[in-house]
This record gives C-alpha cells, sequence and structure tokens, in this order.
C-alpha cells in the first residue's frame, strides 16, 4: 500500500508541528507515508529544527510516517498527493514594513487585506504561480492548499493564472467564528452551524444553526447585548455598536473591525506599536522562544506555547480539508475556492470563501444565492482590490498596483496611496523582481 | 390647445428664473401655459419674489406662459404634465448642520450621498413620498421630474414605495463632465458623446466619443498630463493621481474626489469652515444677494449671477428632459431610473444613473453589460447605503439609520457613525417625525 | 425517548410497502416510532390491506413502530416531523385518461411532464397547497417531502404559494441513472457520484465521477458504442443517436427520450396502447396483483414482485432523504429545491432539480454555475410549461392553462393544444373545482 | 467632399433596385458616391442586368452616384465605410434543398431558424467570416451590415469568429410587425413604438405604444377577436387560438407560426410543395420575371413588381440604419446585435434582435430587463441550436451539426436528425468544405 505524500512548501514555519500533529492525530483514516518539508537556503536553520522535532514527534507516535527535508522543490513535488504552502516570502521583516510603512501615513497595514496585504500579494504570487507549473508538470493531480497570506488573492491568482486547477485557500477565520459562537452559546462547537459567504477576511456568517434550528438573531443578540470578545489573537478586542450589528443581521469576522472601526483600529495599532511594536515585531519574538524550545531534543509533541502564535486551527483545519478529500467525507467546511454562481454578485470565475461540501473531487461550494444587500458594497470593494492586486502581481504594473492601492478601503486618498506606495516598492524592491525589470 | 402644465414644487427656489427662462427658450416646441410654483408657508416670501420675477420674464419674452403661486400643492397638482421637485426640507439652515456636524467628528459631511446626505434623504423621502400619494390621484398619468438630493436615493425610494411609476432622478454632474471634456478637447460639446454610468454622485463616463470615434484613452491621458481642473464649482478643485485614473481606464465625476481623495477632501472643507465657513453658508450669502436682485424690478431676465449658486445646466437639463419626452425626442441623457438590467452588477429594480434615450414613454437605459471590476465595490458601497438609508427614511428605524452611517464609505467607524448620528438626530428632530413618534 | 412521528398521505399506495421496509431496515439510527397512513373515503379499502400488511412487516422485523390509519389528515397532521405526500387525485382511472386523451392527437400524454402531466398538476397543486394549509398549522416545523407528481410543478407551486417552507420534491430518476451507470462501469454504484442538474424529469448528469476522477467522456462513450439501456421500465427502451450525445456532452435521463425522441416514442406509444393499452392500464393490473398479495395474511415482508411497478428506488430515496435530514448525514442526493443560484439561468426562487448536500437543515443544492448552452433551451421550455401549469392550477384560469399546453414541447400546436385542453378539462371536471366554479 | 463608399456583396440579387432607390431617395442627408456590386463569376450575368439598372435609376435622379461592378471583392472593399451582404450561397437551387429535403421527412425546412436554416448558416458562415478577414485589413472601420440569412447565426459567428468588431444583422420582420399593427391600429405607422426582443425570426413586441401610450393589451385584444393576418408574404396566414394569445401577453413574430402552430405549417407546406412547389420555387418563377423586367432599357426606377418578392422593407431597413449611423440620427430599430445585458436570460456575448438606439457608434441595446418566463424556453431553445450551429459551422464537426438539428425545435427526434442531416450534407458537399476536407 502506497500512502499518501505530503509536500510542504515553508515547511520551516513554527506552524509545522501543529501540522505534524494532525497528520499523527488522523493517521488511521489518512495514512501520510511521506511528508516533505521544503524550504529555500535562508530558512534552511528553521528547517533542521523544526523536522527534527517532527521526527521526533512521529517517533514518539510510533507511525511510519517518514520526514524528509529539502531545498529541492522540484524532487519534493514528484508524484505528491497534496502541497501545502506556507510560504512567507521576504520572512517577518518584510511583514514588520508592511505593518510599519503604512503605520506611518496613518493608515493601519493589515498584512491580509490592507497596503500590507498588497504587498504580500505582490511578493507571493509569482513564487506561487512559479509552484503550480512545477506541479502541473510533476504532480498534476496533486491539490495544492494554500494558507499563505492573502490567501483570497492568492487563489484568485492560481484561478486566473495558474497552471492546475485543484486549488484550496484555506483560512482559520471561519473556525475560529464557529469556536466563539459554540463557546458563546454555551455548547460543543460540533452542535453549530454556520452558513459563511464572503472574501477571505471579509467572511461573514450568514446563518448560524444550533443543532438544526436557525438562531441567528439570538447570536446577535448576544453579540450586541453581552459584547463577547469574538476576535482573534492578533485582532483588537473592539465590540460592535449593537445597533449597528442587529440592523446588519449576520455576524461579521473578526477581520470587518478594519473596516467597520478603521479609525478606532488605526489609532489603536499606533498606540499598539508604540509600546510592544507592530504584530511582526511582537510574532519575531514568539517565532524566537518557540524555536527555543523546538530545539529541545526532549521535545516530542507539539508544545502548548504554539497557540499564542495566531494560527489557531488552522493546521487543523488543513489536516480537516485533506482528511475529507481523501475519504470523501462530505462535510461541510469553508474555503477559498471558485465561485461558479454560489454567491450571486461575485463573478463565476473568482475566489469566494464560501462553505463547501467537500468530496472526493474537491470542495463544492453550497449556493448562497446573494449577500444581503447591506454588505454587498464592501465585499465587492475588497474584490476589486484583490483583482487589480491579482492583475499589478502577475504584470509588474506600476498603474495597477497604484489602482489597487488606492481603492483599498484602508486607504484615504490617491495621494497617499502613492506615497506609500513608493516607499514600500523601495522597502521590497528584492522580492519585486516583475517591478524592477533591467 | 391646452399646452402643458408643469408643478415646480419648492418653486421659491432661486433656481427657478434658470427654469423660467429654459421654458421660455423653448416656447415653440415646448408650450408651457401654466407653470405652477408651489411652495410652504416658510418659503412664501422668496416664492413672491421668484415668481414676480418669473412673470416679468415672461411678459418680457412675450409668451402666453401663466404664473401661478400657491400654497396649495394639491390645487396645483390637478392635472398636471410634469412635476418638478426641487425642496430643501428645513432650508439651508438643515444643510448647514448636514456640513458641520460630521466636519466636528473630522468626516465630511456631503450633503448628497455622505453623513448629511444621509440625513437629507431622512428629512426628504417621505415629503416627496407623499407628493407620489397625491400624484396618483390628481395626476396620475404626469411624470415626477426629481431634482433635490439626495437624487439617487429619492428615486430609490420612489420606484420602491412611490404611489406613481413615472419618476426621473435629474443630476447636472453628468453635463458638467460632458461639458469640461468638450472644453478639454476643444470642440463644441455637441460633438461629445459619453457612455454616464453608476450612480448619482457616483457616476463614471465609461467611454468618451467625439464625432464617433473612442477618445477616452485620449481623454485620460489628457486628464493625467494636463491635469485640468474638470470638477464643478462646490468641488475642490483636487488633480487625481495619473497612474491611478490610466488604470482605471474610466472618467470618475466631480463627486469621486470625496472617495478616493477623502483624506485631502476633509483636510479641505476644515480649513475652507474656518476661513469662509461650510458650503451652506457661503450659498446663503449668495442666495441673499440673488434675492436682492431678483427684487428689482427692473429685472426681467435671469441675472447672469445665478451660475455662481453652483447648479450650473440643471434647470437646462431639466427643460430638455421635459422636452425630450413631450416631444419624444429620443436623444440621449444620462438620468437616474430603474436599472432594469442596464448595469449587470447592480439589482434590476434598483435606481442607477445611466444614458438612457429620452422617448414620449420615458428614458429607456441603454445596456453597459457591467461597470469594470474595479470600480464594482465603490459603486456597490454606495448603494448598499442608498439602500439603507432609503430604508430608515421610510421606517424611521434608528438601527437601520445607523446602519446606513456605518457602511458609509465616508463615515470610519461605528462608534463615530453613532456620535455623528446621534447628535445630528437632535439637530434635525423637527424634520424627521418618523424617528420621534409619540 | 420521543421517536419520529411520520405521516404519509394517500397511504394507501400499493408503493407503502417499501416505504415501511426502508424504516424498519433504518430503524436503528431512524427510530420512527408512528407511522399514520392518511387516505380518502374511496381509498379505505387499500388502506385497510396495506396498513394490515404494514403492521405484520412491523411484528415480524420486531420494532416498535405503531401503524396508524385514519381518514382524518389533521388529526393525523398534529406534530408531525415528516409529511410524505404520494397521492394520485383521481386514481389510475384519471391518469388513464391523461395518457389516453392526448395519444387520439398523436401527442404523447406523458403524465408528468406532457399534457398528462398537465392535467396531474392541475388536479394535484390544489391538494398538495391544501396540505401545507394544515402543516402550518399542525406541524409548522415538519419536512414536507413530496413525491406525487409531478414533483417538479408541485415543488414549484408549494415555494411559491405554500404555506410552509420546508418542502422537498422526491424523484427516483437519479438514483435510476447511478444504478445503470454503476452497472456499466461495472462498479459498486456507491463508487459513481454523479453532478445532477436540471429540472424533475429534465434532469442531466453533467459529470460522472468513479472514485473521484470525472469518467464523464467514458460513460459517454460507453452509452454511444454500447447502446445500453440506461432507461426506466416506464420508458422504451431506445438507444441515442451516437454522434448526438457525444455533442451534447452530458448524460440525459430516460424522460429526454420524450423529447429528443419525440417521434419515435409516440409511434411507439400509440402502438403499445393498441397492444397491452397505455402504461395506467398496465399499472391498474400489476396493482391489482399486488393487492391480491398484500392481502395474504401469511405475507410479513414486502414482496419482490412490487419491483415491476416502476418506482423502483423511491421509497429508498425517501428513507434515505428522511434519515439524512433526521441525522444530518451531509450525504449528496440531487432533490427538487429552490434553486436559489445554483443554476444560473433559471430563477433564483424556482424549483429545480440538482445534486444538494442533505443536513439538518434540509437540502442545500450545490452550485453547478450553469448549464451547456446546447440544454439550456429545453430546460428553460419545460421551466416556462412548469410555471404556466402552476399559474393555471391555483387560479382556474382557462388561458394560462392553455398557453401551459401551448407551449409544452410535445404540443405540436396551439388550436391542436385546445382541443386536447377542452376534451380532458371535460374528463377530468369532477377534479378540477378551480375550473368549474359556479 | 469625399462622400460614402458602400459595398454590396451578393450585389446581382433581385433586391439590389430596392437599395439603389433607398440611397437615391436618401442623396441629401446620405450622400453615396460609390455603391459597389459585388459578385461571383455565377452570379456576372444577374449582376450585369441589376447593375445596368442601377446605372439608369441613378442618372434618372440626377444624384452623382457611381455604379461600380466587379468579381473582385478585396478591390471593392478597399475604404469602403458600410459592407452589406446579401449572399446566397448555392443560390436558389440551395434554398429548394433546404425548403424540399426535410419535407420528405415530414419537417419543415424553414430556411433561417429549422433544418433548412441550419445548412443556410452552415455555407454561409465560413463565407461570411472570410469577408471580415478582408474587411479587418482593407476597411477595418466600416460597419458590415449583414442581410444574409440566417441573420440571427451569421450574428452570433461573426461577434465570437469575426475579425471585425462592428457588425449588424438586419431583418425585416420587426418592421413588418410594426406596420401590420398600425394598420390594425388604423394609424400611420410612425406613431406607433414597439418594444422588440428576442432573437432573430424569434422576436417579440413586448410592449406597443401608440403616441406614447401603452396600449399592448388593445393590440392583443384585435388580434384575438378579429384574427387579423398579421403574417408576412411567405408564411402562411393561420390566426393565433385567442386565449393563447392572451395569456402570452407579448405579440409573437410571424415566424412564431412555425413553433406555435409546427403541426398545421408543416402539413400546410406539404400540400403548398405539390400545389406549387417550396417556396424556393416560387421565388424562382418570380426572380425570372423580375430579371426580365430589369432587362428593360427603358425601365429606370424600381419595378413595383419588386414588392412580391418577400422582401419589403429590407432595404428600407439597411438604409435607415445606414443613415442614421452616418447621420447618428438616435432613432430606434431592431437589429441584430451584442445583448451586452439587454435581455437577462440569454449571454452577454451572444446575438440578439432587440430594439437599439442607433447612433454614430452603432447600435446601443435598450434593455428589456428580461423576456417574460413563458417565452424564455422557446427563445433559448433556438439559441441553443443556433450556438450548436455556428460552432458546427466553424469547425466541420458533424456531430456538432447533428447535434444542433436535434436540439431544433422543428424536428422531432435525433434518428430523423441524422437522417435529414446526412441527406442534406450529400447534397450540399459542394458549399460545405469544412465538412468534406480530404
Amino acid at each position: 500500500m502506497k500512502g499518501i505524500k505530503i509536500v510542504t512548501i515553508g515547511g520551516g514555519s513554527s506552524y509545522t508541528p501543529e501540522l505534524v500533529e494532525g497528520f499523527i492525530k488522523r493517521y488511521d483514516e489518512l495514512p501520510v507515508r511521506e511528508l516533505w518539508l521544503v524550504d529555500i537556503p535562508e530558512g534552511q536553520k528553521k528547517q533542521n529544527i523544526v523536522g527534527n522535532l517532527a521526527r521526533r514527534m512521529v517517533k514518539k507516535a510510533g507511525v511510519p510516517m517518514e520526514i524528509h527535508l529539502t531545498l529541492d522543490r522540484r524532487e519534493a513535488l514528484k508524484d505528491a498527493d497534496f502541497v501545502t504552502t506556507q510560504i512567507r516570502v521576504g520572512l517577518l521583516d518584510a511583514r514588520e514594513k508592511d505593518e510599519k510603512i503604512p503605520l506611518k501615513y496613518n493608515v493601519i497595514g493589515q498584512e491580509t487585506n490592507g497596503p500590507g496585504g498588497l504587498f504580500k500579494a505582490l511578493r507571493t504570487i509569482p513564487v506561487i504561480l512559479d509552484i503550480t507549473k512545477d506541479m502541473a508538470e510533476l504532480c498534476p493531480n496533486a491539490w495544492l492548499i494554500n494558507f499563505a497570506n492573502p490567501a483570497g488573492m492568492v487563489t484568485e491568482a492560481v484561478l486566473r493564472y495558474g497552471k492546475i486547477k485543484k486549488v484550496v485557500g484555506l483560512c482559520n477565520v471561519p473556525v475560529g467564528m464557529q469556536m466563539n459562537i459554540a463557546k458563546l452559546l454555551e455548547v460543543d462547537s460540533s452542535r453549530v452551524r454556520i452558513d459563511f459567504a464572503g472574501l477571505n477576511h471579509m467572511v461573514y456568517g450568514l446563518n448560524v444553526y444550533l443543532d438544526g434550528n436557525n438562531v441567528t438573531n439570538k447570536v446577535i443578540d448576544m453579540i450586541t447585548s453581552e459584547n463577547p470578545s469574538m476576535t482573534m489573537k492578533n485582532i483588537a478586542d473592539f465590540g460592535w455598536e449593537k445597533d449597528f450589528i442587529k440592523a446588519l443581521g449576520i455576524i461579521p469576522c473578526p477581520y470587518h473591525r478594519y473596516y467597520y472601526k478603521t479609525r478606532k483600529m488605526v489609532e489603536h495599532e499606533i498606540e499598539e506599536s508604540k509600546k510592544d511594536g507592530v504584530r511582526a515585531e511582537v510574532v519575531k519574538k514568539i517565532e524566537k522562544e518557540l524555536f527555543e524550545l523546538y530545539k529541545d531534543e526532549k521535545l516530542d509533541i507539539k508544545p502548548p506555547q504554539l497557540e499564542k502564535r495566531g494560527g489557531a486551527y488552522y493546521s487543523d483545519a488543513a489536516c480537516n480539508l485533506i482528511n475529507s478529500i481523501y475519504n470523501d467525507k462530505k462535510d461541510i467546511q469553508p474555503v477559498n475556492t471558485r465561485n461558479n454562481g454560489a454567491i450571486a454578485s461575485i463573478d463565476d470565475d473568482s475566489a469566494v470563501e464560501v462553505s463547501c461540501v467537500i468530496t472526493m473531487e474537491g470542495p463544492r461550494p453550497i449556493t448562497v444565492g446573494d449577500l444581503p444587500v447591506y454588505v454587498r458594497g464592501l465585499v465587492n470593494s475588497i474584490k476589486s482590490f484583490e483583482r487589480a492586486a491579482v492583475e499589478a502581481a502577475v504584470s509588474g504594473d506600476y498603474s495597477k498596483a497604484l489602482l489597487a492601492m488606492t481603492i483599498n478601503p484602508l486607504v484615504p486618498s490617491d495621494e497617499v496611496a502613492k506615497e506609500i506606495l513608493d516607499e514600500m516598492l523601495q522597502a521590497h524592491k528584492k522580492y519585486l523582481p516583475k517591478f524592477f525589470k533591467e
């Protein structure tokens, strides 16, 4: 029996132990025989630390899973069944710039859908598209499971310009919302189902069901009257205006704070950055501590400290998805995939984040009809931005990049957009070959 | 021969002489026999001044047009052919509050699509819906030609809740764009045609034709390279970032500055308000001077000073529209009307501002297909806002009003939205009976 | 523990033993405690025979399922969990007329989507709408699982005019296609998945997957080269023109023969009707034999002869659906439900037959995008017909009925439509009170 | 001053004198200086006869219009302003086969949207696509005004595969409907406006206005109660079933008889063909007589006998269209053009026949919203057929041709489709090089 071959690009990431743990836990039904951790020379040191930890974890668990470490992506991709991508082009230094530079202009960096996210897209998309070229050649039937942010734009780019068709973009935001709402209702999260629809980091819970009964209004009421946090580790815990959420009638995701509370968020981030640095700086510290832990040769499980890292549920989401595809589980998971009519006001061939039934043939979106009219504008604003960003990433066209920056709802003016753009282009020059051709 | 009966509600407006001039000029093909200027008791003094000027103008022109002044709307509406509405509920004092209160929170008031516009909608829509009730009874075949702002939301409200179906919302923005572009091209404006599409004060020129040839790129190039003003009297003359407009590929309207240059505009308005007061205060002064002029019994033409008032082309647009309906002219005019599929990403039954061929049966929208993906977000954001605002105006529901305020792209946060909303509700209490029921 | 209460309207049907068998088999996970078989006085004799058999079956199986027989629908409906409808208004005599009268005009009766189906709809829809009224009052949370044909039009009618929202229309055609294709591929049917989309008795298999791999072209090739039957008991086994199916690129259902082979089918039916009578007459004979068997007090299982009846997989489909809703199985089943954007070229609020994931909240359609352009016409022709038929059934409007008859693709001319309509109206007068009001 | 250059391909047609007359009448506003009549060697004799008549007409009228006769299409196309195509590949002999062969199978040939129309499409589309290649090279700014049938499919083909974008398909059916309805209302046709929408020879009048008032119901009532002919020279004058048309609520075109009265039409055509031959044979006789007349050197006007030919209003429609484009008339004309959202249930990039405002930039469709649900099926059936036919014509793929033939609503069965197809392919072999490659 052959078993499954998984290739994790960016395998030296601090998240990897969670992924390894996920595969170990599911080994009985999801027999991963080979896990290839691929990284780049700059990441080799971390790759070794993580790889050794992974081997110790596998050994302790007693499962016959081989851990391969390589810098040769093409060698790894050969005959893979699933390829996961968790790359960070330019590492945390680049994220720091994504967050810091916009703040200088009193603009939130927002490393996924803001100006920071634009630059993360410009750096990441060309690399992912290259990976799809290799996949088309070396493992044409494999699924690409991308968690690299901005996951929405990366999925959009692969759908439009990638050399493979089997791609899913993954996000831990909906899982987190489900957990938070279950906690609020004081029930086990398995009893809660939410119809998710929107875009990556711009997703709404349209309906919430408890044991099959629609409890959306009750949940909205609880959110507004008790004002529970309903947020994530990396997003400030500001409550919503009660009457606003009541009239909205659906549940926003934590990232919606950036759009519905822009001013408060930018003020908060400036303050925080003065105190503890931007999120990248905080993460750097956490990462450093994590890798110190990982080095410990006695450690042979995922250390609990990893939870602090912010990517809670991420690897679990990935393992669940792979498991459901492999075993045709037909459970319902919210992922980033081709819209194909699920959400009426978004183009059929664009990426959306929507509840899908996960089958052997991949995710199949469940129809939404359309989003409530009151959120169509904001959702489409981010889609407009995503589309412009993808075009810029693929072409290296300065004016497209300026367009993307200007129409981003977090950016207040075209001339500010230009200033931020110009400074960021210079700062990330090394990772933007398409913009600095000779 | 019967001739045409026109009823102008808000007839004491300083704009009326332009309308009168328009009817006089067109008398040969558009024989207006009766012009009824309707106003409310608070406006009677102005109504008399304007009415007397109108009578002198008619006399001088030698056309058999009767000018009727009345405070009894229902008397006037009986058997009308066209009803024009140019009301300002709460007068310029209300506008002053619409502009001043948001500025206190560093937010642009924007009396058409911003927080100010929301309140103008809340005050105006119930009155217009009342007028449609009277029309349904007294002149069911008449056309309602509305220029009262926010013209987009008023049209949306009449389409959804009005008692008549024949409604057109009028705006001088597209005419102004056409004039400016003709000037830029150094040709007569009759040689220029523009495909307009979008929403009121959120309209784009998708294509520009000169003598039938598409010159859009040339015009964009001229806008960006020579950075001509392309604006209106009441909107600050800030040029666009060249590369941004180039990538956008279509021509924004002057009001787009509020959205694509928000920060600059708010800073500018704060500065201006300190110097000359907000626009309402400037307009009050102009109005006062105008009415002084109008009082002059020797004046029997539209005084040239009216041009400064900011509503250039407005009455011309109205006369043109009425003329084209009456004479089945089949010329192409951009108006606010039911979308009916003209713009794909907006609901069929919503109001849009789009180039229409004007026939005896009213405006018939020319298909656009869809707006470029890069502007769909912003346009839909305003439509989301408009829809929420209409619901709030019709229901008097506080939470709907807060929703509208929060999702407006000019408002930076839900808690700021609430503060502005609460202060404005108090300030306009008198004109918002639906929100202050006993 | 309460257990499930099921109400079967038309419970005296010869199909009922299959349903009973289905519930017995699934008792462990689907504990049906009460099964109410409701019928009308004319059906009481059969109801008793079937009811007694059901009781013997339950006893033999040793499950604590109570069988209730009643003529009082409202008594039965109280607090039901699921209501299944398998009524035949006018019994098989009416079906005989549905099939025979059109044949006199050389037109296929087709008791589901043809002229016969129109009359079945006119007789059935008012009764089903009445049932939904009772349900709204007596068991508002129950699901209505309808198998009464024409299942598409009945679902359309309930969606538009019913007093409840939880309705599913069921059909055995897709299940049969899956079985036939599995047989063709020589694999177990559980390894085959088909994306179904279209309308009731007008459904296509868009893609066929074997173990997750798309084998559509292979299956098309097998259909055309080996020309296997791929049909149902009640539909003549004529093969498809090879090149036609190849160019179509998707798998038609057995009922498509009526549309793509109209002439051959009508000739065949005329011939058959001379030999063995129309299908209703054949079924009458089978039914008679079945009830003779059912009377046998020693019989305590579903007799194998029932399979000949033509409704193979029907009750299995029903039990599966109920089981999946009750247990939130999230398996994929093709059912008739509100489109909600699943198929682009059909209205959102119309009924379609489409693969759905079945959850505790009911069926959730999986997006199709759109049907291939080559079948959009035919599918929409049936939808046009269904919509007209529903309007006729609800209003009793003669001209709507003539419209439905004329636009049916099986009816060759408006004057023929009128002749058939007039003769059938008279023949079914007793069951069409809306058309013969006093 | 340069004047206009018009190229008429198929210039030897008997219709040409009407076109010449049209240009002469409009010379003052539409100064056609050069009219090039292009034909193929087989048509040279007729071309000379027609060309000489044209010259006499021009001379008599005293307008400076040059008539050029040539067999060299490319010479003619150089710098043309408008190119009209009225070609008949295979001449009337081919049409005879288009009409006769299907009748052998009791199927209407219908040389535009039936099996005959399919073959006319297969012969004509490759030639028209070749013409667009020449145009792209020799007169890239010229408009292609096509009247060659099947005009809908030809337009669809040019929109999808042509080398130019400026194409309009023209039809005399809507003009005829307008004339007939005006006659019915006993008013001048200029007072009547009809909203046309649908496909070529499958067009409906959605609304009829008299002097701007909607009189649709009145017209429907008149059609049904007085049963006036409302047809064309070449279509049998059978009235509609009163209640059917009433429920339809819109006005069908004469060609709808083929679909709503199929049986009656096929019986009638078989009968007629036995008496006078098929329409092609009748036309041949008329043509022969016409050319005898044309030869008469004393004839210097369009002879009144031409009206009998069946193409009434055709050339008038063409001249009107050219005039409106040239002079930016902005009148409303129904033409075949890119849908672009005008009719919701048809693809944006497909050809539709719809009321357009005709500008200097070409026809601009007026939005329809959507067709009434009751006709969407039939209209989409023809669009399905047209799309398959275009694919077959462009590829020469036998299976696509069989698909087109089978899904045509006039063809009753796939095996009949195959028989007709095979016989017609052989009969037209000479003109179908794509199907008989070596």
